[in-house]
């Protein structure tokens, strides 16, 4: 394999910084395992015709990253034990690490890096009400007894009805209730692909989504996300070349980028997907959450009766804590995810939907939503302004109308991910570009996720960060030169 | 593979109800798909040496069964088209229908189907006084914001010092917090098994375990489950010829036997996985539910520090609507599992986990389990002496001392699945033993769970049993000679 590195010589990235990068993603994707040896910086240096200063500058950032070491007399070796030990069967690490998804452990900086709604504006006294009355409800014993992998069928009853009212559920379809929207895609996942079955998907994608089809042995395409939506000319290429499985998509505020499909867009997918007879999954957790502007119909509105799965969940807008969320989708389709959701946990937590239930066939869920939404379009308006004031001059990002998050691109040579540790140093966190990439890791981008924080907040973390990638664009365009000469001896 | 059916002459089954099942099987495990043709009684008849009657006789059973349909001119074709939809992508389909879970649908018939605690023993007011006291909590908003894959920490903590002082957990240790003892089993699984790896399971087993293995692409072997436990000569061969990754036991009142592994079986099992370096699983979910006799140690508590998981769940004693299992093993593995626990689902829902944390810690559980446990002597005794009284001569069960089932085995010919039905029209529903089979189906056994139902409902529902059950056997040996003679003409 280390005669098939390939870097880029034309571009502003530092030739010993690509060529660290390549050995890292390897190692992290568990191609290169704990103890494989690094062949000698001479012998590296040949085999890709490379200065042996490059190789060895590359090196010593592994061994600072903790990713290899020297022995003496023997060479180098990859270290990287976590993926050694004889239960670690899994040869892909989570890409994000688990420490970033605890808001609760990010209180001390201004984090971006999770997209989950504000605990302030969790409305506990309603949630308290809500539950006493689920509680004191004849229901009580049967919410406490095991139930139908399907779930908790009054929940199953009232969205039924709402999503038929609003035209996203047809005669023929029939829902699913799963633990979360992230239980929804691997459910479905594990229900439909089989290993080597070919899947579309946004690129950039939530990870979620991404690792669930990895796990399940598909082969990803990813579509490029403009900011006018999916590229559709991409989907219809690989659509005319390859029998793909399903085509899963965010129409609406997609995560990481906030991009929405527009109407027509959607049209045009439709009808490339049923053209070719591959089913969409439309994910469809933040269409509530719009800011500004009008609503698009849903892809499932636009075309009752076709092969599309739609999913929502109560967590983008509620209490992320209590997992639930659904699947609705053509009966069949539901029949065979009920069959697999027995295998993975039986059903779903009753006491949860039972709550969430109450919580919307009250008026509560609207009522909290309606302020969720007041709060969410000052977030995203400080957001914009600040990314406006403070990125620097060559930086590109999203104009969402709605939804968690929006995506910004720092001009080259800009390395998100290199940049974090300083960001969180000075207080802010992010999640850098890569973490979303299917086929293309864009260096410069990052995703910030507003709807956690308050304006104030959202505000002084662009600020800080807008300075940091100033000062560093700043100082990689004098040191480039040097960097680059270096490579070029 | 028609030519490849294998019937038994010298069984007392008729071979037209032999080569039934053969079929029937195929076709419900997916081998023979929707619209497979098949073959005509002469050309069948002699592919495997019948006579043509036996064949027509077994058709009329699968077409009575819907499983095939004949087309004038045509032939006959498979016709089981749940399988056919294009969503339909699980080749295998769920051995236990949906309806046996739901306890709700059965309310009508006295069912020994469903394993899981009786309702009416649910302590209502302790469970809406817990609730009311979490939901007072400071912890409220915590509860109801997303979380750690590792589970709600307050709960981790306090399973860990339990766990700690029964030695149950070493220092090397740690938990994970898992959506009921299922989504463990399926966690463990999804972590630790590639395609191929042989995994050892007991047979008869609990067909959750079977089928999340099954759909990871193990390979599984079945070793028998006796009154004494396990059969251990037969995991001590398997080890010497072959690499395995897993042993799953479940020691203590095994679901569905019944059976418990005496302590000196345990040490010798420990010993062989250890001296060949397999991990074993203990599913340890109803060691609390002890009726009589003295509690053994656990398979973790006498090898800690080993590579030893076990599992355990709130559902057995408290209330399965709420989904709270967990995993305690050695820290790395609980690592690996949280990276997939996070892509499952990302966490358990926090609710559940609260208000089973509350329950535990006041106190209430302890009691409510000591409630229990008093029951469900007098539920066990009932059974067993039911069954003394009524099963035909020839039969035998299990006499477990705790736990919630009981496994009779009929004597031959004795059909339980083909019995299943007009046990139904009387009134009472169970499992047949093919559903827990590994690889050794047993046509006369079938579990009796019995802690869903009283005492006296458990006396009624096994003397119809019994009364069916002679009957038949009656019939079965009056006309045995009469299908045999048709078999062979």
């Amino acid at each position: 394999m280390w005669s098939q590195i390939q870097l880029t010589p034309e571009s502003v990235v530092p030739l010993y910084k690509q060529l660290f990068e390549r050995i890292r993603d390897r190692i992290l994707m568990g191609e290169l395992t704990d103890g494989t040896r690094i062949p000698a910086t001479r012998e590296l240096a040949g085999l890709i015709g490379l200065n042996r200063t490059t190789v060895s500058a590359a090196y010593e950032l592994l061994e600072r990253e903790g990713l290899i070491r020297g022995h003496v007399g023997r060479g180098s070796f990859v270290d990287h034990p976590a993926r050694a030990s004889a239960f670690a069967a899994d040869p892909y690490p989570p890409p994000i690490t688990i420490q970033t998804q605890f808001p609760a452990r990010t209180g001390e900086i201004i984090s971006f890096a999770t997209s989950c709604p504000a605990a302030e504006m969790f409305p506990i006294e309603e949630f308290r009400r809500t539950i006493a009355e689920v509680t004191a409800s004849d229901d009580l014993a049967r919410i406490l007894q095991l139930g139908s992998p399907l779930g908790y069928e009054p929940l199953r009853e009232y969205l039924r009805s709402r999503l038929f009212e609003s035209g996203d559920l047809s005669a023929a379809d029939d829902i699913l209730i799963t633990s979360g929207c992230q239980q929804a895609q691997d459910l479905l996942i594990r229900t439909l692909i089989q290993p080597g079955d070919l899947a579309l998907l946004e690129d950039p994608v939530y990870p979620g989504l991404r690792e669930a089809l990895h796990r399940a042995g598909a082969r990803l395409a990813g579509i490029p996300v403009t900011s006018a939506g999916l590229d559709l000319a991409e989907v219809s290429r690989i659509l005319q070349r390859e029998r793909a499985k399903l085509i899963f998509v965010t129409p609406t505020f997609q995560n990481p980028t906030g991009a929405t499909l527009p109407q027509a867009a959607r049209a045009e997918l439709i009808r490339l997907a049923a053209a070719r007879g591959v089913a969409i999954v439309e994910n469809d957790i933040y269409s509530t959450l719009r800011y500004e502007g009008e609503p698009i119909p849903s892809i499932k509105q636009m075309a009752p009766g076709a092969e599309i799965v739609q999913l929502g969940s109560f967590s983008k807008v509620a209490f992320p804590g209590l997992r639930v969320g659904w699947i609705a989708a053509p009966r069949r389709m539901i029949e065979a995810c009920a069959a697999g959701k027995q295998w993975m946990d039986l059903h779903s937590d009753h006491l949860s939907q039972a709550v969430l239930l109450r919580f919307a066939e009250t008026g509560r869920l609207d009522a909290h939503r309606r302020q969720v939404v007041a709060a969410g379009a000052g977030k995203l308006s400080a957001a914009l302004s600040a990314c406006d004031d403070h990125l620097p001059r060559g930086s590109s990002f999203t104009r969402p109308s709605g939804g968690m998050s929006l995506w910004v691109r720092l001009p080259e040579p800009l390395d998100s991910s290199a940049l974090l540790r300083q960001a969180e140093e000075q207080g802010v966190g992010y999640l850098p570009g890569r973490y979303f990439a299917v086929g293309r890791p864009e260096q410069g981008s990052l995703r910030l996720s507003f709807a956690g924080l308050d304006a104030g907040r959202i505000r002084e973390g662009i600020a800080i960060l807008g300075g940091l990638f100033d000062r560093e664009l700043r100082r990689e365009r004098q040191g480039g030169y040097a960097h680059q000469a270096t490579a070029m001896v």
